[in-house]
C-alpha cells in the first residue's frame, strides 16, 4: 500500500507540518510581528498542505505525485522565506521544510 | 438530506470562512501587524472550522450538531477581537462570525 | 485581491466539493456500493482538493496556479468516473467535476 | 507550548488518523463493500477530525479542549462501527479508535 512505500515522506511531512504550525505560533508571539508577515502566511500555506499530503498518501490516494509537486514548491518558498530569520523557530522550520521539499520531489 | 436541511448555516459558514480568510490576509499587510496578531490567530481557527463544517454538512455527517456547537465558540471568540479593530475588514469579518455563530447555535 | 480575480472559480469549486460530498454520501447508500467503490474514494478526493483550493484563494495564498493544476487533474478523474454511472447523483456531479477542471485550467 | 503538553494525545491522533484512512482503503477495496459503507464513512469523519486537531495542537489553538471533546465522540463511534468487523484492518482501526477516545477525554 501506498503509505508502506512512503515512510520517509510522511515522517517529512510530519515533522514539516509541525515544525511549519510551531513557527507560525511563535511568530505571532515576536516583538516584530510585522518582519514575520510573510513566514506567518508561507507557514500556515506549508502546514496546510504537508498535513494534507499526509492524509492523501495515508488513503492511498491517486494523487500522490501531482500532490507531491506541489507540496515540493510551497515547502521550498516557505524555507527560503524562514532562513531569513535569525530566529531559532524560522531555522528549524526552514531544515524541516527544505528536507520535506527533497522528499517530496523524490516521489514526485 | 442534511444538506437541505441546512441552507441558512452553510451560506453563514461559507461567508464567515470567506471574511476570516480575506481578514487574515489583509491584517498581515497592515502597518502595526502586531497589533493584529490575535486576529490572525483567529482567523485561521475560525476560517479553518468553518470550512471544515461546510465539509461535513454537505457529506451528511452524523455529527453535524456537535461540530456546530464548537464552531459557534470559534466564531464568537473571532468576532469579539475582531470587533476591537477599526479597519474594514476586520469589522466585516466580525459580522460574519457572529452571525454564523447564531447559525451553528441554532443547528447545536 | 485574489479572491475578486477568481470568482467563476470559487463558484465551480464550491458547487464542485458540494456535488462531490453528496454523491459520496449517495454512493454509500445505493445497493450496489461495491460498484461505486472507485467513484466514493474520488469524491473524496475530488471534494478535499476543491475545499482546499477554496480556502486556499480566499485567503489569498501564492501558490493558486499551482494548486489549481491539481485540482484540475482531480476534477477529471472524479468526473470520468462519475460518468460511468447513471445514478442522478452521479451525472450531475460528473457535469460539475468537469466544469471544475476548466475554470481549474484557466487559472493553472 | 501547547504541542509539548499534548505529546501522548498528538501520537494517538496520528495512529488514528492513520488507521482510519487505512481502514477506508481498505474496505473500498472489500468484496463486501456495502457491508462496510458506515465504516467507510465513519472511517473519513474519524480520520479528519483526528488531522484537524493535530493541526490544531501544533499551532497552538485556543480551542483544543472544545475540539478534543467533538474528536472523542467521532472516535468511539467509528470505534464501535469498526469492532463490529472482523477484517484486520477494522480491528486495528478499532483499538486506535479507542486509545485515541481516551487521550482525547483526558484533554477535554
Amino acid at each position: 500500500m501506498a503509505h508502506e512505500n512512503h515512510t520517509d515522506l510522511l515522517h517529512a511531512l510530519h515533522d514539516c507540518m509541525t515544525e511549519c504550525n510551531h513557527c507560525f505560533d511563535a511568530c505571532l508571539q515576536e516583538d516584530d510581528v510585522k518582519m514575520m508577515a510573510e513566514c506567518i502566511r508561507l507557514d500556515r500555506e506549508c502546514a496546510d498542505i504537508c498535513g494534507y499530503l499526509e492524509q492523501a498518501i495515508s488513503r492511498n490516494s491517486p494523487f500522490i505525485k501531482e500532490l507531491a509537486a506541489v507540496c515540493a514548491t510551497i515547502c521550498e518558498a516557505c524555507g527560503n522565506e524562514c532562513k531569513k530569520h535569525d530566529h531559532d523557530h524560522c531555522q528549524k522550520c526552514a531544515e524541516a521544510c527544505f528536507k520535506c521539499a527533497e522528499a517530496c520531489k523524490d516521489v514526485a
